[in-house]
């Protein structure tokens, strides 16, 4: 069951916006067994979209139009529509009262400009009553044409709660495909490639993986001819998978580190303080971006300065001028320091070289130590993390995150990462 | 001056990955003067990607294909070229060698399939000699088709350093284009739509925004027959635009709040230091992404529990019990109590309810207090930011962030937004 998907608009030829809903959509939609062919960015431009929409229409059973259905005369989606189906536009009454509704609420004057949202292909249903927004579909024949706005929220609104229902009711799927992403920390793609080439692949089980750095994720799916037979299929993909990969894969599909994390504490009614150099917040920051994460996060304190860490964590001057702000004495200070302040079950620490600057010979660009504190001990590694600042404060702030989710889930107390760096 | 661009992968139209590369290059070369007029993503799939090769060929002064160059046989970008173009594919030693280096490297064994990496078109030129990546050219009369790899990173170096010299040696622009986009905080969406109704607009001068939320983007782009003229009209514009929304104004292109809140402190040789509670580290976060911040931030607080709030920033327990952790007087306590502590110039606080949960009928989620202490002066205000707990939280430290911009700039101690709260 295949169909197609056809952007328009100028701000996306022009790269001003990335089209995010399309790939929404294309997810969504293969997820429920429907194969998308074609995804088509265009600018607006009446005989361009007119193209794309015949040969679609040629080719596919369902074409998802998006963008172009708003009142200036650049939007040309409904004039192009009529004149590939053939039909006339019409003033649809519905469309036109809510035009008239919505200008009263904003005060503004009846235009006859936004009047033209409401002049659309004979034939149009309007995809919803009960909202201010655009939006209808078409059938022709046995084909499906939806035309929804290009405004993100509403794009995924209707898809989800319109476009797929009206799918499966009139376009039933006939595969069933199963689908799942898990997440992996602490390899390099180097690794996953090769432990991928001993995964059996084939027409009816594919495993791909792309890094979203500093993770990487494993897509696998499956398909059959019944749901069983696509789940039993990537079930034992799975195994497999996580036989390979083990302890490196922290989650699947919508999991965070840090969700995960905060789900293992919540668990076991445990807390976590956390203080951070190279990282600046970071952790906190992705820790307290989780709902409810008050029930197990005490507090962060962002040690920037030398003095900070003498001050907020109670790192000896000496430990400082001895061995560096970047060391294991102080990480494993910083670690026990805001533990012991906080009166939480673990601490995290982070003191590193995020660059661009600050680097030598001896501590490059992208050394961090890191340090872990749980009531029996407190330990640190040293890392050597690539890639430019943003990407060492992340690899640092995943890799903290990741070491207290192996040892609430492990019990591993000094969790083996590809970065590793003797120091 | 017309192009296309082509982005194949099976991962593109099954939604497992957003295609930003193809937006990077429509916006660079947009700005160049050059028009991209489609931007079409297909999966791995011969005939589509021929299909569109040819038509595209037809139509078009220039062809950008991204992905499609690996080793495995899924990878049909250089047999579609090669077809299209009606040349056979030939062994391409300098890619060979390359490929040969990259397995010694990894300690994989010579490995056939890898090979077909460089079984490229005859005539193909490769794009780049230093670096271990695919990528090349081809010209064809007048018309360059060019084929580079899928991966971001890979994809982004090869277009700015190779790509675009390339098409300004063979291809000049005839027309000059100027665009900038300016970044505001602070409005709300109707009050830009209702301003832009007051700015004249035409063929040559389009002025549209965008909600980055919390941000708002303004993009104004000009053209004309000589650089000169396209600059005249674009310095007219940006003069009414910042007329029109003065102070609500923070950058342009590339600027960050933070960075240009860092520039300004740095200019002045003042430092900060943050006391967060609902944010979570976010402002920290931030402030410490730029690089260098270290010359200007001191240290930041996340005090997420009460007693966090008491012990790090020496809130009075009585202010906690007597007024709320959600208060003005908590607001003012942080941030004047983190700026003593730090000896630093200014001090932000932010103290409120992210939500989902938290929120009271008095207090509900989105009320947020935030502080702003300076030598002479410490000052509250109350917020009642839209939206989910991550946009609130980005709201909030935003908000913090330009309150030290305006006063940065203007000596603004009380500045308005549209998001303030009579509390």
């Amino acid at each position: 069951m295949n169909g197609a998907i056809l952007a328009v608009g100028d701000e996306l030829v022009q790269g001003r916006v990335i089209n995010t809903t399309s790939f929404l959509a294309a997810r969504r939609l293969f997820l429920l067994g429907y194969e998308i062919k074609e995804i088509v960015n265009v600018p607006d431009d009446l005989s361009l979209i007119k193209a794309y929409l015949s040969r679609f229409l040629e080719k596919y059973r369902f074409v998802l139009v998006s963008g172009g259905l708003g009142p200036t005369t650049d939007d040309l989606t409904n004039e192009a529509v009529a004149q590939t189906l053939g039909v006339p536009l019409e003033t649809n009454q519905e469309m036109l009262a809510r035009i008239r509704q919505r200008e009263k609420e904003l005060g503004l004057k009846p235009n006859p400009l936004r009047q033209r949202m409401a002049l659309l292909p004979q034939g149009a249903v309007l995809l919803t009553k009960s909202k201010a927004m655009a939006g209808y579909y078409l059938k022709k024949g046995d084909q499906l044409l939806f035309c929804l706005p290009g405004v993100p929220e509403e794009f995924a609104y209707l898809l989800q709660d319109k476009v797929i229902p009206l799918l499966r009711e009139h376009l039933p799927s006939d595969q069933a495909v199963e689908a799942l992403v898990l997440k992996l920390f602490g390899l390099r793609e180097a690794d996953i490639n090769l432990a991928l080439q001993e995964l059996e692949q084939g027409e009816r089980l594919k495993i791909g993986y792309y890094p979203v750095l500093p993770e990487i994720h494993l897509a696998l799916a499956s398909s059959g001819s019944t749901p069983e037979e696509a789940q039993t299929l990537l079930k034992k993909a799975l195994q497999k998978v996580q036989k390979a990969f083990g302890e490196y894969i922290f989650g699947q599909d919508e999991d965070t580190l840090e969700a995960v994390v905060g789900r293992l504490l919540q668990e076991r009614g445990e807390t976590v303080a956390v203080a951070e150099s190279c990282t600046g917040g970071l952790i906190a920051s992705r820790i307290t971006r989780v709902p409810g994460s008050s029930a197990y996060f005490d507090r962060g304190v962002v040690s920037y300065s030398n003095q900070a860490k003498i001050d907020l964590l109670g790192v000896p001057k000496s430990c400082l001028e001895t061995h560096g702000a970047v060391s294991r004495e102080t990480a494993l200070a910083m670690a026990q320091g805001i533990r012991k302040q906080a009166g939480t079950t673990y601490g995290l620490s982070v003191t590193g070289i995020a660059g661009p600057t600050g680097g030598t010979p001896q501590k490059p660009v992208g050394t961090v130590w890191i340090g872990f504190s749980c009531p029996d001990k407190t330990v640190a590694q040293c890392f050597l993390f690539p890639g430019d600042r943003h990407l060492v404060q992340d690899f640092a702030a995943s890799t903290a995150l990741d070491w207290l989710r192996r040892y609430l889930t492990y019990g591993t107390l000094l969790p083996r990462y590809k970065f590793l760096r003797a120091c």
